[in-house]
């Protein structure tokens, strides 16, 4: 028994380090070919992906001195990460346009479009992604799909006004939803996101027409952002199991 | 001179007096149309003529032994209200469904679409509107219009988050529209909303397709609500300066 577990272990072991990898040669790709001398203005998304982003952004920042004036932060994780490495830190407020903005997602089709918030900062990661004139998806071949809700069976993820979650909970059901308030898991009560609202995940089996669904959800009040993010990447940088590195362009 | 501005002082206390009675007698009769002995739950807008309403409801509530099981709030000063009239107070996520919601409105057109959110509760109105099976307007005079803009200068209020102000205002500048971020008077820096949020005041003009323009403003990431209340009253009672009350009905 020992033995099958020590195994069963070392197997998961495996597996997580051949996902990181492919995150980390991803994440390499897309900032090597999306930043360059004449990149100002960076948006920084969240998530494990978006580390490797800001280690390369980190790397080239220091040893080609590139001339960057902000990355703008789309969590407290992000702002985290941009403050560790060293890099100039500023908002939207300040900087309105971006030049690109790297982030991950849960799930991507074949289109580009995405569903985000598995990490409930899909707000402001949109809000980001809005103000880039390029919006470049990094992930693992995991989220690679043709139709959403394929792969990523958890729902789109919903941010929402705390007073309202009941009748929204309601309202997701009668446009055929099957909707969850997302409960914490080291506090007492459903998540909080950094803007202080609940997230709602909203399953809807295969998403065919996400753009459809995507305005259906952002009418209801009460709902501040959801995480369809339609027709907003441009780009789409896979890594793969086996070392390679898949590219999409829309 | 100390004649005149006595004379001024005086008229304006008594445009004042006028209009605070338009307001009451539109109250009265709104809520004694649509409070009944069969009436539950009750939505409580804000706002000054909410206030009558407030008082007629108590004076109903104590003298009739209504039974009403709930009033929900829509801002600080709505919760106060009920709290002060000894009302049974509650919250939409104990009773998503309203009954009959009363709240008042910065201008409404022929149709009854309104303009809220002239004291920065929009979004907390909309929500309790929307729960609501029966919204009623009520106003002074002042508020009755044809098309909205026309009686109302300020601009539509949207409430925002606040990290994407500069690019919404950006944004709404490119859509026509002339967008100010609302500053408070008694605090340094923007008007925060009892969510959080900040307001922007955009104005567009006559607004001939408010179904339109609200649609336009809702997809825009980093709007939360806006002060458009679109096809959501189908009653409006207006307190005229000859203290009659004009009913509407859509």
């Amino acid at each position: 028994m020992a033995s099958v577990t020590h195994d069963t272990a070392a197997a998961v072991k495996l597996a997580d380090e051949l996902v990181a990898e492919a995150k980390r040669k991803a994440s390499y790709a897309a900032i090597d070919e999306h930043v360059n001398a004449s990149t100002r203005v960076i948006g920084i998304g969240s998530g494990s992906t978006v580390v490797f982003c800001v280690d390369r952004l980190r790397e080239r920042y220091t040893s080609e001195s590139l001339p960057l004036l902000a990355c703008i932060p789309t969590s407290f994780q992000s702002r985290q990460l941009i403050i560790e490495a060293g890099l100039p830190l500023s908002e939207l407020n300040q900087f309105p346009e971006i030049d690109v903005a790297f982030d991950g997602a849960d799930e991507v089709d074949a289109a580009l479009n995405c569903i985000k918030g598995g990490g409930a900062c899909q707000l402001q990661e949109k809000l980001v992604a809005n103000a880039a004139r390029k919006f470049v998806v990094v992930a693992d071949y995991r989220k690679d799909s043709r139709v959403l809700g394929t792969q990523w069976k958890l729902g789109v993820p919903l941010e929402v006004i705390p007073m309202a979650y009941v009748p929204i909970l309601a309202k997701l059901k009668s446009l055929g939803g099957k909707p969850t308030l997302r409960m914490a898991m080291r506090k007492a009560g459903p998540v909080v996101t950094d803007n202080g609202n609940f997230v709602i995940d909203a399953e809807f089996g295969e998403i065919t027409d996400p753009v459809k669904l995507e305005r259906e959800l952002i009418t209801i009040p009460g709902i501040v952002e959801t995480g369809l993010f339609c027709g907003m990447a441009k780009w789409a940088y896979f890594g793969g199991q086996d070392g390679k590195v898949i590219t999409r362009k829309v």
